[in-house]
């Protein structure tokens, strides 16, 4: 074909970002590690978000929004999370700009507009929340409160990548405070299972659910849960996470409610989020050599139809058709372009659109003008089939439906022929480096160990699962007692 | 009633206030002139986004997604523009922090992580869409592009109020490349119009369309077209802008794009927003002393339903009609709620949907069990009426109708009474003074008048009015002569 990507096989992380600026997803700023969320690419994610807020609320919670801006000393209150993010947080520290007198034209720091505390711009919300839910909370009525936010964050990373990870990222973040522990898990469990959910049926991307060992938790998190998903490269992707927060940002923001009985008790709180990541993700798992790959469910663009003609008459009697057959399939749901533009070629287009990952194209020529036919194509299979006009609302929603599953199918299989179980080291870094994906190996349970592996191998513990039968066994690094196995990459 | 709010004709200030924080809108946040959006009022800014957005791709625009950060030297290439934000804008200056170490637990600046270069966090996103359209636009074939972007800013306001001017705000902002100053001009006028379809059709508020002088124009702007709303008590509001930027940022940014007989040229610009300022003029206009009066096609909750009862048997019986009655009404698309909460009484809840202006409420009492009525209450009148619960459903979907047009109908009246031609200074600040309002008066054109009257009277031209009668006269303050009449007014 005529895109002319990169391959997989050839540079992955090449073909990677050629599929992100080609497909005309995103692209790199003028702003270090802040990336452009082009129309196409942001299409994607306005489908990811609708359909994550109508699971959001079902499941009870609201949206809401707090500032973008964290006065240092909040920012500080919880130790352990302002530990993990101060290394990589932007901070504004003045509010003025004025003539610079020395570069006529430009402007410069206003000294006088220095702030008196540092603000840092929000790179997670717990901070600026639970100061909130202090005046919220004071007794069993006002709980629980489940909140969810959809904002812009920034974390000041040195190594970005178009959406896998750059400086701001758009995500959600919900934010919950509860009246017991059990409630509190309970929600932390109940969300990691809608993102799996989602993740599962809308991006037909297969994740492996579990918790993450304490040296990979979340800064003040007691307890993480995710959702980790496995790339063609074989390299781990953790998609989402969902974290039981104890009463850590309680007592550290004094929040306390009054029981049923009376008593004051601090407040039980969870947060979980997924972000932009998941289009990384997304691509990653299905795109081909010839470019994107989107599952029809998570499609901004489900069909186009491409007219193949000579000449203004019968560019008119082939959009009579189109136009005919969109507007039944668009009565149906289907998302659906008729693209007529004169000035592209029919070839032209038919890359732009398998660049793009648009499931399914219909072309209809003159031949299909005699016999009442339309040729059908399948961006997965690039199958393509001729098929009568009346039986294209049937064929189509059939094959958009066909394609999910199948895509879906198709990445389970990739994962379970690159899931190991492994029994020994030796065995470990051979399988780690001649294949990849999730080795199942047994740990010892101490972070020592963990990062000594991590150290020799650059694997990590992506997660302890919940799903896996649980066997006993020996610590491939250790060879001390294990009490299941646990699922090791190398990750992005 | 039960709600106790300051009166509007004790202290109409106070009133917004309390209905803002009392009605669970919105409330100030720990950082300075930052508010928190709570999930009611959010609810208010999601049904505005989710309309606004389907007005905005039903005229051919995309959303996208640019960085929050503008690197200085992008935000000074437009120099009026730098000019009307550097005054009040955020700057990031450092991208780390670091344990202070005369203080333990607290964390300070880290001045080995000086950025080179300082970031604005964007007050409007000219600059930096435009340094991205320089590469998005070569020839005649990429123009038009149509995009809006949803996002907060950030202004370094001095004097905040809640949702009426806040350091940071959330909006939508819509950039437009074009090939002729026509086309430009066009799409400046469309989107005004749009907004104006929007807040008069949803919101219910009446606006005057027209251009702002010169003075009042957006920094960069060649022509600022607004709508301008009347609040009760007088006082005009701004409520959408849409600007011709003319080729202002395309020289800023050096974009051309060769033209169809291959000539370079440069490329001409618009840009639109609103803003969550919209929900202080939908509180402004509609509310009344008992609190929030929300029009039906905005309110997030159309209808409560509130269960009048003795004992659990009872609560019983009334929840099953209440269901029923709910049931039917949601498969209408009627916004509803049954609120059986047992630990609050009917009194407390008659309150509590009052204050936040839910449109219609209707109580279910033991009489209406034994005679198979309801009670519906109106927001608006107050008005309260017995009916058959079979002609509920009609009765319902007519009243939300009807209240809709009402508000508007009254918001129209309130503006026709106080929509004032003066013809002579004295006469103006007279009517200023006693009325408020906006007054028609004729003003010779010059910025030095403009000036002389906003010092003295604290009035503004509010706008050049696109639909008055055009009719020529003598500048009131000058005598000159004068082409129409202009708004003038004080104005939030």
């Amino acid at each position: 074909m005529g895109n002319k990507l990169t391959s997989r096989a050839k540079d992955y992380s090449k073909w990677y970002n050629e599929i992100v600026v080609n497909a005309d997803l995103a692209e790199n700023s003028a702003v270090r590690g802040c990336m452009i969320i082009k129309p196409y690419g942001y299409a994607i994610w306005e489908k990811v978000q609708a359909e994550l807020d109508k699971m959001f609320k079902a499941t009870g919670h609201e949206n809401a929004y707090f500032p973008l801006f964290v006065p240092k000393s909040l920012f500080e209150a919880e130790e352990k999370n302002a530990e993990g993010f101060a290394k990589e947080c932007a901070v504004v520290t003045h509010y003025r700009l004025k003539n610079d007198e020395e570069n006529p034209g430009k402007l410069t720091i206003d000294p006088k507009a220095k702030l008196e505390e540092e603000l840092v711009v929000r790179p997670t919300s717990e901070a600026v929340i639970w100061n909130t839910y202090k005046s919220w909370i004071q007794s069993y009525r006002d709980l629980p409160i489940k909140i969810n936010q959809w904002a812009n964050v920034v974390r000041w990373e040195m190594r970005t990548r178009l959406f896998l990870r750059t400086a701001e990222f758009l995500w959600q973040e919900g934010h919950t405070a509860h009246a017991t522990k059990e409630e509190a898990l309970e929600e932390t469990q109940l969300m990691n299972q809608v993102y799996a959910d989602f993740v599962e049926n809308y991006m037909a991307i297969p994740v492996l659910q579990g918790t993450k060992t304490a040296s990979e938790r979340f800064a003040g998190a007691e307890e993480t849960y995710c959702i980790e998903a496995l790339m063609q490269d074989g390299k781990a992707l953790q998609a989402g996470t969902s974290h039981f927060l104890g009463q850590n940002f309680a007592k550290a923001f004094d929040v306390k409610y009054a029981t049923t009985e009376g008593d004051l008790e601090y407040v039980w709180a969870t947060s979980w989020g997924v972000s932009t990541r998941l289009i990384g993700a997304l691509i990653m798992t299905h795109s081909d050599d010839n470019g994107l790959v989107l599952p029809p469910n998570l499609a901004p663009l489900q069909v186009v139809i491409i007219p193949i003609y000579k000449g203004a008459e019968q560019q008119q009697q082939i959009a009579k058709v189109a136009e005919n057959l969109k507007a039944k399939l668009e009565e149906k749901g289907v998302r659906i372009k008729f693209d007529n533009r004169d000035k592209f070629k029919p070839g032209y287009k038919f890359n732009e659109y398998e660049l793009k990952g648009v499931p399914l194209r219909i072309a209809i020529g003159p031949k299909d003008l005699e016999k009442n036919t339309v040729e059908v194509a399948r961006r997965d299979t690039l199958e393509k089939i001729i098929i009568p006009q009346q039986e294209v609302l049937m064929h189509v929603t059939e094959q958009l439906d066909q394609m999910q599953e199948a895509l879906f199918q198709k990445a389970l299989d990739f994962r379970a022929n690159n899931m190991t179980e492994v029994n020994d080291y030796d065995e470990f870094k051979k399988i780690l480096d001649l294949k990849g994906g999730f080795l199942l190996a047994h740990w010892d349970g101490t972070a020592e160990t963990e990062e000594a592996i991590k150290k020799e191998t650059k694997a990590t513990i992506r997660c302890i699962p919940l799903t896996e039968k649980k066997e006993t066994g020996q610590c491939i690094y250790s060879g001390k007692p294990s009490l299941q196995r646990v699922v090791f990459a190398k990750a992005y």
